[in-house]
């Protein structure tokens, strides 16, 4: 089981980012710090006569890395009630990826797994819903199960490690990632 | 009544812009095609002790512009069931805005009202009701009302003017937008 | 096309009964009032050795109405952010439905259409779309196609008529239905 | 701290049951499983002349109980993407307590914390999500504080004991009840 981590955060160290990291504790993962990439923002050109054009920047070599693991863990916080925009902008570019010949992108996408760690500093666990819906459709159109998500309460620096909610959940999940490990 | 539109689309001319536009027919008001406008991805120093560092882009003229008129509407497409990257980066920076000196960002929005115009290919009516949600947490943040939406489907150019349905709504709507313009 | 419309108020003439009636004016159409019928409660005997017992009650009378029509519209109050006691008391006996070998109900409700219409009081184009979803799971279960819903706003006797937005919808909703009367 | 533990299964130790009992495992606590309790539908009569006639069953006797407990636990299995209609009869009928001279019915729920429990066999952890949305606005209304939910997953008898995470998360429900308990 290969493991790929993407991190929605506009900075390190933050409340989602120490949630992700453990639930992915002594697992061997690939980390991608989406802020820390360039990502440019999708032109829907699906109805132009050529189709989508090239782009250069980060994301095909992202691309690559989605496709090379088993499993995907989206771990972010919430801004304003969604994913960040730079994770957005990830999400947006699927759109070409999927019309993109080189690969086989849904087709490998539902082979995948996907599970989501949040946090957020407005009641998140209720706040954080359509954005746990939304992440529903997403995996659905491609046919990539979502295995689970995780839900923090996190706003100053460091306090999702008084969420004991939180950390339980993330310690649970990862003894199950642990298990998969082996198989 | 001073009307202004922000859309979300990455392409003019698109079904978003065509149901919006109708929403605005006959009333006076400034747009900004956010796809067209640069914003920087937020970088979250609420929590640094400088504060947020000024950011040199096109964000505080759209902010002036945003608290500069009454009515607000977003119109914008559904990509991968939730708003465009393009639209996410100018709702992201409104945390910088929350603690720019030089606005009374929330006091401000709390008396302006919203409405949202939709448009999306995969069974929008349902499939679009996490970011309806989203919006409303969005709102309810600052206070402005939730005036009204709209969700109209269409996936290839032009098909939105297929939906009779969307079409009369967004009719309606303009009537009482019209109505209000002379109050 | 047969038409069937199952009210969920618990009394005559409310909001919900003018919009739903408005929707399927000048359509024949079969007319149920949950409230005036009598439903037991599901006994969940799925994991019983003998399974469900018979139950003397309106019900199998309702089942074959739902059965015999090829369009089913739910007309009903929002009560407490979802549906009244009285409509979900219908929905809960699907689950013996499912097992009542003298029907093929999920297969027969999956050639059907729905329609759902709804009114509330507090908000209900946000507050009710908690309940559009879950239509959206229930019909989805069975396979059974959700044509489009509409919500309006009332809470004192005969307000909805005031809700211009939601009797443009039904107005519209019925050309829709009266073109498919004659196909 | 009094608890009241309201059930709102058709059946005796279900996995619902189970889950939650597994969270008030060592506390005190009253217990009403509303499927053995008698509670007429609402009859809307806000808008009748006399109100809301007195009705003979056991729904003021469980009025009572809810407005004698500090922490509130529903705990339920999810029928149909929502609540049982034994327990929405329960809810529904809090339009009528709104109005009764007796209680003063939002003022004293406002004062105490709701926790709820779900079970349900189809993907419950998303498809459940609506039902959770609805308690928020439910509670909302009266001003209770939500103060948690988990939801597990199990479909035949004693499922739900092999969802690690649910009982993990019941285990760690459990302790925070514990420690309120003695405050």
């Amino acid at each position: 089981m290969r493991t790929l981590v993407l991190y929605g955060s506009s900075r390190r160290n933050g409340n989602s980012e120490i949630l992700t990291d453990r639930v992915v504790d002594g697992i061997p993962c690939t980390r991608i710090y989406l802020a820390e990439t360039q990502i440019q923002p999708i032109i829907d050109q699906r109805h132009t006569e050529t189709g989508f054009a090239p782009v250069d920047d980060d994301y095909d070599r992202i691309t690559e890395q989605v496709l090379a693991h088993d499993l995907l863990v989206f771990g972010t916080p919430i801004y304003w009630y969604g994913m960040p925009a730079q994770m957005k902008l990830f999400f947006d570019r699927w759109s070409q990826n999927l019309r993109d010949k080189r690969y086989q992108f849904k087709a490998t996408l539902a082979q995948k797994q996907a599970y989501v760690v949040l946090t957020g500093g407005d009641n998140p666990r209720i706040k954080g819903l359509p954005l746990i819906q939304q992440f529903q459709y997403i995996f659905g159109f491609v046919g990539m199960a979502f295995a689970g998500y995780i839900i923090g309460e996190g706003d100053r620096p460091q306090t999702v490690l008084q969420d004991q909610r939180a950390l339980a959940e993330a310690d649970g999940l990862n003894r199950i990632l642990r298990e998969k490990l082996h198989k």
